[in-house]
């Protein structure tokens, strides 16, 4: 375990820099590099440049071989200049120095719609037409390469799935950072440098990723370095982080953590030289930190301060300066498209022509539209080029998990329901074993936000810590400078984490609170959307699935009352690709053993898996349990006495829904004995859904078959009784379907007032039944009018006590063979 | 417009604070408070402790006039100890500010589970009795308190309603300081005192919060005193803030633009002094800039350089030390329940009675279990008191709008569709004008990222500005420091501040893009949760609602490409409470006026309303458009031919599903003009559930006298097909319902292309039709077909123009009397 000792330092070490006398940290003035590498950078910038505003404007005639006509003009000007000029000076510079130090270089680029410059500097390096042969390195693929950006059938304003070196998309902003270190975890050599437009800093959850350094382990995990590109304004208005006093912008960094080096430039020519020094001082401090935790003799280890630059340069630079009367160049109007009328205003025609020409392009590119050699000389080869590092295609880097056989950890029982377990506690043995296995892989982590004790996963501790470079005081647990789970609260920067590493293609679980979970929807999105269209793409490797273990769900927070009471990411993740998503509400410890590890060898997905961690009973054994799992529904004929042909169907998923429509079969059993009850347990609820809508969802004729095709069906459920509705209204018994659920009346209460007060308790489902049972006649009116006495009684006794009944505490599974026993539900 | 200079002071001025030899500012050590004063101080301290340890624990013998036995303890030991001590010494601390100053002070109560602090003090000050008259402040009381905490029919461990002073409930963690800002917006003899626990502080929504002094004008806006409350654990890890060295977290809250006074101690005798000498700065620092502000000579104002407060306590201070061995204060071993053994061993039985005893009811209370009067010489009283501040039950202060008459800012029309307009710019025109009716009562305001403009919101400058209070420089527009409009780029912040402003009882209005108001799913969870307990307090008076115009909607972001696309947060809002959620899709600009209008008179609600930014066709005149947005939902006569008995019926929903399905009707009537189809417009979208479900439902009546209870029916709806079946599965046709909606199918396209991806387009809905009446026969096929080929030319020609057709973009409803003309697609 480290020392928490610590000492801040005020100035940047790399050699450039120097601290000045108001306290800004300003790049030497000496000179870092030669004529000829001043001249290769601007000539890559120009080039860059010109591609970038060619697939804004062009829809031919893109080397300027004729007069700019109007026909040459695409009909829609789509895209964003603004961001561009400066994305594309940071690509050149990190060629130079990937090129100088042989460095393994992951472009993050957090800017939204920076999508041209990074086409434009992959297609540069050569990696575009290696992936895309249509789009060849020549005037015609410079042709095509134009017209397809932001055209119907193309690619997108964003750097995209579609976009060579890409693991980020800059359509909803505030990940960058979060990205960057997930990759950046336990790939030793790798650097990442994640640009930060001053948009994204505004957002919460980038605002929080800065902290991240405080997990990154120097001697296990790669570098990051952040960018914060200060170009001044967003769409119409200017940014936070622009318009503070630098001295505070400094403190701001400081504060974070960092090092910043700043570089602030106007003119084009001059930019070279402070840039190039400040990257080189970022780089030697990021191999100073790495030599000292790696090398170095001390054994007590100190968080490094790591390096960050700040580059402030005119929004729109290089572009047209100003238009209409309306200066554009380093203002808001150049966030998008400077000039927006080339097709029908003869001026902007001209403008736009010049200012393409001003790039030179008959110098950067030879006859045949080639880039020459001398615009090339910068651009690194194979992997190198930051467009082809497999780190970016994480899947050719994907090493399958070693997983220890659940039977190893499976619950034994003699009959359904004589043991209990607590199902997150079996699970965390299981990870534990995991970890063991993959220990010098190194490619799995568990993130949350401050919950995997809390949840029960507590047996990772036994072999891993929580990584951890803040200071460690004396009553700290688990924290180590490596270690396989993170823990911070903020689920964003769980989330972020994670992805990072997921599509760097490593493995992970994250764990958390079921109602918390929304705080990620936006971010679930954008996933899904990604992990879509880049399973569309031949050349992107499938990358591990996105595993969740939904925890302290719903229906285990009556404690801590309403407003941790929300089940509705599931309806939530359903509206997402079908290819993609994936819901399972196992409804026992050894169900939920063999679900995570289904989840664990699989690729490609978002798995939601809803499990308690309170003690409840086992119902299957482990070999049932992997039988029902995979077929993820299924009639369990334990449990009932339909003998083929049910009077009702009750169904249920989740494992207090499961409980509950078992202890109601039990109730029926013995008030209503000739009642033929058929049990129905779905784990896998895409099995809902027709088998035209989802891969998992089952035919019609074998929903039927479970289901019925007219028999009343009540459904116990986990979440929002309206999304079974959702997935399954085409279904031909689905007039008959009855479904309850959380329904939003929560209040401070017990475990089973909770499901009393949804009307999903015992009592309540042998009521349903009996209301969809018409033929039963005088007695099941009796035993419904009982049934709603036990509740009155169930909800008077918590009332008085604070407690449940011990008969609603204590009901065991008939023949289970057990004693009843008190259950834990703190 | 305000200058932009602006100077870092890297010390408080208060008096008594000085800067130390290391770099940080600490509490003077002269003496502040008198004895009698310290003497009172801390005895509000323990009297709040005991009746916080007395929730957590006791059902009865709640003054300990008995020794503590076993019959005395709660059966479920539930709520949180760690951060309520903290809570407990600021409330009296500031009772002191308010008594001393006659200063309003609202107490935002950040920290998790903070409950029983709120309810301790609410009680103390006597406004807990005032509101819940079952409640004395005697001896009974006293039991009823100890005993509802986290009990079934009691209330929860947080800062919720129920709390009397509190506007913010604790659960899910993050939104306390935009909270606190929200409230502070035009309320300018208010001081917000907001505390903000160190694990909230690691939340993204809390880390860029911050920036919201950024925003807040000292003329007209109040202040906000945060209070960073570092007890340096969670649940089981350290917290970020707490493990870095003191320099760097003064940096990182200087670099937040703040003046942080640190008070760091772990002697509770000793706390009262250093803590006391803090708040006398902070709210002289305040009393400074306010006068500064409002009564200075200067004509240039700076940004002023806010106090905070940095309080560095023990976790769980005051109580027990160690526990089996363990040590517990000032550990995350405090976090939840210190001793959770009670019942069951004796020996944390006596340690529970050792704590309370340390705190010495006898001295605090009477033989009647009344608080003495030296134990209540702090509390002020009346609506002084904390937990009566009217601002805290903001429907006491609340203003109606001063509305324009909707007409004022119709659009007028011939015929249907006869003109096209921009309906979010119309709306605008309605918003300068209600801005400037209600200039003097300042009680609205407009947030949102960056996007005010864009959204084609921009007549609101003309008569007022976004409100900025960093620096600004030649190109801005529109910045002021005080304006109705704040822009940050995080929707958190927007929501956040636009919740506190209207939980304070006054009204506004969030615009934002479609896909991204996923953002706030969880806030909006949260919010509605408030709402709906909030509407069962009859104390709570009603407060405006929360209206989202959500705009740049998914069939308008065919250009920004699949990242852009997502119209679920309708699925979110509805599985909310029905009695708060609400959503409107306002098929054209005057429908929108309408809605909107109606909105802004609504109280409690949660309104999200759909509408497009871009040129489209008016298509009911004002009256006729209040009409139909007063039913919510109605069959279009004019657009129909069925005279009362349809073929078929086309329904739609959003405004281009409606533009699909009139241009679907054109072509019916062209090709088959014998069918009898029925056009139905929603607005309304809850109108679709059953009256028993939701307060704005249709009867099954009404429903079937629409829809019909047999016809067929294809929907053309703006979100997810499956919400309307979701709304609508019990509803007597729903078998013959089709509904088309967006389904994750997105890629770089034009507006048509991305309806025809979805199957939503015009073409494809005639051939829904067709396919659901199967009577239509020989000459249907052949139009079928007709269709299949017109959508594949429609197709071609947006991948060999980049554009849509011009017979398409150019599409007029007949009779409409227009002139084909472009409409504007950006």
């Amino acid at each position: 375990m480290q020392s928490g000792t610590d000492s801040i330092a005020t100035i940047p070490t790399g050699a450039v820099t120097s601290q000045s006398g108001d306290g800004h940290v300003e790049p030497a003035t000496g000179e870092v590099l030669d004529p000829a590498m001043r001249a290769s950078l601007h000539r890559w910038w120009r080039a860059a440049n010109y591609l970038s505003v060619g697939q804004i404007y062009l829809l031919d005639n893109p080397l300027l071989r004729e007069p700019l006509a109007v026909e040459h003009i695409k009909p829609r000007l789509l895209g964003h200049w603004g961001t561009t000029p400066g994305l594309n000076l940071l690509y050149g510079h990190l060629n130079r120095i990937i090129g100088e130090r042989d460095q393994d270089v992951l472009f993050i680029c957090g800017p939204g719609h920076g999508g041209p410059a990074m086409v434009a500097c992959t297609w540069l390096e050569g990696t575009y037409t290696d992936i895309y042969p249509s789009i060849g390195r020549d005037g015609a693929g410079m042709a095509a390469l134009f017209r397809q950006f932001s055209f119907p059938g193309g690619i997108p304003s964003h750097a995209a799935p579609e976009t060579p070196g890409s693991i980020h998309e800059g359509g909803e902003l505030g990940y960058a950072l979060s990205h960057a270190y997930g990759a950046a975890l336990d790939n030793p050599e790798l650097v990442v440098a994640c640009v930060i437009g001053d948009g994204e800093a505004e957002t919460g959850p980038l605002a929080t990723s800065w902290h991240a350094n405080k997990f990154l382990d120097p001697v296990g995990d790669g570098a990051v370095l952040p960018i914060l590109h200060l170009n001044g304004w967003k769409i119409a208005n200017p940014t936070l982080l622009a318009r503070i006093p630098e001295s505070e912008l400094r403190s701001l960094l400081e504060g974070y953590g960092y090092e910043p080096i700043i570089v602030a430039e106007t003119d084009p020519e001059a930019v070279h030289e402070p840039l190039a020094a400040a990257l080189d001082a970022a780089f030697d401090r990021i191999a100073a930190i790495w030599d000292d935790a790696r090398n170095g003799a001390a054994t007590i280890r100190t968080r490094p301060r790591w390096p960050m630059l700040v580059l402030r340069t005119p929004k729109g630079w290089t572009g047209p300066s100003v238009v209409d009367d309306h200066v554009v160049e380093g203002t808001w109007r150049s966030h998008q498209v400077p000039l927006s009328g080339v097709r029908d205003n003869p001026d902007h025609l001209a403008q736009l022509e010049t200012w393409l020409r001003s790039y030179d392009p008959d110098d950067l590119f030879d006859d045949d539209g080639r880039p020459t050699p001398e615009t090339l000389a910068l651009a690194p080869t194979g992997t190198k080029r930051m467009g082809a590092t497999p780190y970016a295609n994480g899947g050719l880097l994907t090493v399958e998990l070693d997983r220890p056989p659940v039977s190893d950890h499976a619950i034994a029982i003699d009959a359904p329901g004589a043991v209990d377990a607590e199902a997150t506690r079996v699970l965390g043995e299981y990870l534990r074993e995991l970890v063991v296995r993959n220990a010098d892989a190194r490619n799995f982590r568990v993130v949350g936000p401050d919950e995997t004790e809390s949840n029960r996963l507590g047996a990772l501790y036994d072999v891993t810590g929580k990584q951890w470079q803040a200071e460690v005081e004396e009553h700290d647990e688990h924290l180590v400078a490596q270690g396989r789970v993170i823990e911070m609260l903020s689920e964003h920067t769980c989330q972020g984490l994670l992805e990072g590493y997921l599509l760097t293609g490593r493995h992970g679980l994250f764990s958390c609170y079921e109602a918390f979970i929304h705080l990620v929807d936006s971010m679930v999105n954008q996933h899904a959307k990604w992990m879509k269209v880049s399973s569309e793409l031949d050349w992107r490797r499938s990358v591990p699935s996105l595993n969740y273990l939904i925890t302290s769900h719903v229906w285990r927070q009556d404690h801590n009352g309403f407003s941790h009471q929300d089940p509705g990411f599931l309806d939530h993740l359903v509206n997402k690709t079908a290819a993609v998503v994936r819901v399972y509400l196992p409804p026992d410890a050894n169900c939920l053993l063999s679900v995570m590890d289904h989840c664990l060898t699989s690729y490609d997905k978002i798995n939601a898996v809803v499990a308690g961690k309170q003690m409840h009973p086992v119902w299957l054994d482990m070999s049932d349990a992997e039988a029902h799992c995979e077929r993820g529904v299924g009639i369990w004929d334990w449990a009932s006495n339909d003998d083929g042909d049910p009077d009702v169907v009750l169904a249920c998923a989740g494992d207090v829904p499961t409980l509950e429509a078992l202890a109601a079969v039990d109730l029926l059993r013995t008030h209503l004995p000739d009642l033929r009850v058929r049990v129905v347990n779905v784990v896998d609820l895409m099995r809902l859904q027709p088998d035209t809508e989802h891969p998992n969802g089952l035919s019609d004729r074998d929903f039927d078959t479970v289901f019925t095709r007219d028999k009343p069906v009540v459904f116990a459920f986990h979440g929002y009784p309206w999304l079974i509705h959702r997935l399954a209204y085409r279904r031909t018994n689905h007039a008959n379907l009855h479904v309850r659920g959380y329904k939003e009346r929560g209040t401070t209460t017990t475990p089973f007032d909770m499901v009393m007060m949804n009307d999903l308790d015992r009592f309540h489902l042998v009521m349903d039944v009996i209301d969809r049972v018409p033929s039963l006649g005088s007695r099941a009116a009796l035993v419904r009018q009982h049934m709603g006495d036990r509740r009155a009684e169930a909800r008077a006794w918590t009332r008085a006590h604070g407690e449940d009944q011990p008969e609603v505490r204590h009901w065991r599974w008939p023949g289970s063979g057990s004693e009843g026993g008190e259950r834990d539900e703190s």
